[in-house]
């Protein structure tokens, strides 16, 4: 199969710089202590996650929901973090089913989400607040809640932080200092947990763009990083990743100015941004509808209705989740065509 | 079943709002010269396609893309407009064959177009470029392009045009002096191509912001609307129909006054704006990630870890598209489960 026998859109991925992706940060993780364990909700493709193990230097997979968890279970995967918490009171018995399964491990930063999960034996990461505005107990209270999980029956097997709030900084040292002091907190909280007598075994954290930083902090067991194999546009420009994803589209309109191309907001998020036309397209993208991306053209303009534009998006996770399927290509043919199985919402308990 | 035993995030319908909505919509167009045509892009959901129908004034459905109307036909409807050039040549061999099983009629608005759709024979309506800078010729040229299209071999059989310039116009008056202005360029084509002698038996224009003024000028015979059935925030302030899209979260983390719903940019587009909560929350929206709504909590905020909250989505279109299912429900009790079947992009030719 070739790239002209797609219909469009469909959104691919350029398999060489994918691989030099892969290549890349898994070559980093080679012979380190620290390890790399991937997130999948950056792709929810088993084939993908399969690439990644396959690469070496991995811990387990990272999953931000139990659907994911689940899917991956069923795909032949053995261990499975939800770098989460889960409180909503339908999915114990689901999170209980899985943990019999496999190696399932679920963070908690409260008190009230220690409860819901009581009686299900899981292994837990306390899940520790080092800069981001979101989850994550306070560094001060890791030990309590460490020691309320452990009354509650829960396994604490270490710790997890996510030091989000430095990917907005796009000056490399900068993001450097702030990772050091985010996972500094994290370090701190370990040793304390470790005097209290728990097991921190893993110690969890970083991101794509913080990985370097993080992964090669003492003490640091694991980074979780998803972005690096496909990569985002607004983040590729101060990481050594490459953009792999792109959207191909074909060119349904042209009038005066304007260019209207066949693929929108249902198939491109933009919450980073609207995505990147290729410098050789004479035209700036104006706005996007649901089914359609509008462009400004510029004089040089030459392609006409039929013809075939690439686009690539600016968010790489919300983007893949609205597709069944990617295509990933060397050239002009289709060497993959690799199923999105985690996509969405399926609703499994109440089919 | 009751929405307690639904899983989270969780898409809903307050079934009440949306009935009154479809009676308000189908109720005014009773006993008037111009129908509905309602746009199956707002909710990809043959079960709501089904109660528009059966609420008349329809003259058939209305849809953006192939997929859509493939599966709608597959679900009995047999008079499907896509209101959109098709010019993806993988995707004509598939509009030839659906032309067989149904009524089915395509938007052309270029010579390339029309090349791409010559020997289908298929129905097609003229889009006319009325005020939105998007797809639609100029009117000038309709003629030319209708007489292309009946060259090529194609059907002739209206008009279509969409006002869509009008939809940002919060000030009522305002946006029917635009639409009437935009409505009347099209009645002028109309006029052009009678005169040259071709079918101006459909005259397709309209949104759901535009309804009452569209479907009330003489010579129009149908509008295009879908947000109404459900309707988005943006813009149900300046309208008669009400939000009736919900989406259920649990509550998974309270830390400070960061409080975190375990619903995100995969759950809610947030192109028009981050989704809204209920009045007596009290929280503010910061920030959506993958998985998670951030909220920044005030004094009052009494919810705890494991709670249900309700938020609001901004964008119907893609936001639906994002659920395998809608939960329609009144009171506490779920009356209907919804399958989106026609939601994202499922690639039907290259499985």
């Amino acid at each position: 199969m070739r790239l002209s026998d797609l219909p469009t859109p469909a959104l691919c991925v350029d398999i060489e710089a994918f691989e030099r992706n892969i290549d890349r940060m898994h070559g980093f993780f080679k012979n380190r202590p620290c390890g790399i364990r991937p997130h999948v909700k950056a792709h929810k493709t088993p084939a993908i996650a399969r690439i990644q193990i396959d690469a070496g230097s991995c811990t387990g997979l990272c999953c931000a929901v139990i659907s994911e968890a689940e899917i991956f279970a069923d795909h032949g995967f053995d261990d499975m973090l939800i770098a989460n918490e889960v409180c909503d009171p339908t999915k114990i018995d689901r999170l209980r089913t899985l943990g019999n399964r496999i190696t399932l491990t679920v963070a908690v930063d409260s008190l009230a989400a220690i409860e819901i999960l009581e009686g299900t034996g899981l292994r837990v990461l306390v899940d520790v607040n080092i800069g981001l505005p979101r989850c994550g107990c306070a560094p001060s209270d890791a030990v309590s809640i460490a020691q309320a999980a452990d009354r509650a029956g829960l396994r604490v097997v270490g710790v997890m932080g996510y030091e989000g709030h430095v990917t907005i900084m796009e000056n490399v040292e900068e993001r450097a200092d702030a990772t050091k002091k985010a996972i500094g907190i994290l370090i701190s909280v370990v040793d304390e947990l470790k005097s209290a007598g728990f097991d921190t075994g893993i110690v969890s954290a970083g991101s794509t763009l913080s990985y370097d930083v993080t992964g090669t902090t003492e003490g640091v067991t694991e980074i979780q990083a998803g972005s690096y194999a496909l990569m985002d546009t607004l983040f590729a420009a101060s990481s050594p990743f490459e953009e792999a994803l792109r959207c191909l589209t074909t060119l349904t309109s042209v009038q005066g100015n304007i260019a209207v191309l066949d693929a929108g907001l249902k198939t491109m998020s933009v919450d980073h941004g609207d995505p990147k036309l290729p410098e050789e397209v004479a035209a700036d993208v104006l706005f996007l509808s649901d089914e359609h991306t509008t462009l400004a053209i510029r004089d040089g303009f030459s392609e006409v209705a039929g013809d075939r534009i690439w686009l690539r998006p600016s968010h790489v996770d919300p983007t893949v989740n609205l597709h069944d399927r990617l295509f990933a290509f060397r050239g002009e043919e289709v060497v993959h065509v690799w199923e999105v199985s985690a996509r969405g919402y399926s609703s499994p308990t109440v089919t």
